[in-house]
C-alpha cells in the first residue's frame, strides 16, 4: 500500500444554492492538485467578506460563470 | 472638484491571448470596487506560479469560463 498523501482541500462544506453575481467581491477557481483532488470554487461575499464554497458541477455555478463572461468589465461583479 | 480616490488595481498589463485551462493553478475574478473601478481576472500558472491578468471582455476569457463550467469537478483545471 503506497503512503497516502495528505489531503488539504480548502472547502469542507460545499453549497449548491445560487449566489448572486452582484453580491460577490471575489470568485476563486482552484485547480485540482496533489494537495486536493477536486476543483474548488470559493466565493467571497461583499457584505461581510464571508467565504462560501460552491459546487463546480451545480447549475448555480454554471449560471454564475456565464454571467461573469457576459458582464462588461467596467461594472461591478 | 471632489478629492480623487486612490486607484489600486492589481492588474497593470492585461493580456488578450488565450490561456489553456489545464495550465492554470488558479483563476481569480475580482469585482469592481471603490479601490479599482473594473473587474480584474488573474490567472496563476501551474508551471511557475506566474500571475497573468486577463481581459474580462476577451473571447479567450469567455471560452475559458465556458470550459470551467463544463469540466467535471474531479479533474484538473
Amino acid at each position: 500500500v503506497p503512503l497516502s498523501r495528505t489531503i488539504r482541500c480548502t472547502c469542507i462544506n460545499i453549497i449548491n444554492q445560487p449566489v448572486n453575481l452582484r453580491s460577490l467581491e471575489k470568485l476563486e477557481i482552484i485547480s485540482a492538485s496533489q494537495s486536493c483532488p477536486r476543483v474548488e470554487i470559493i466565493a467571497t461575499m461583499k457584505k461581510n467578506g464571508e467565504k462560501r464554497c460552491l459546487n463546480p458541477e451545480s447549475k448555480a455555478i454554471k449560471n454564475l460563470l456565464k454571467a461573469v463572461s457576459k458582464q462588461r468589465s467596467n461594472r461591478s461583479l
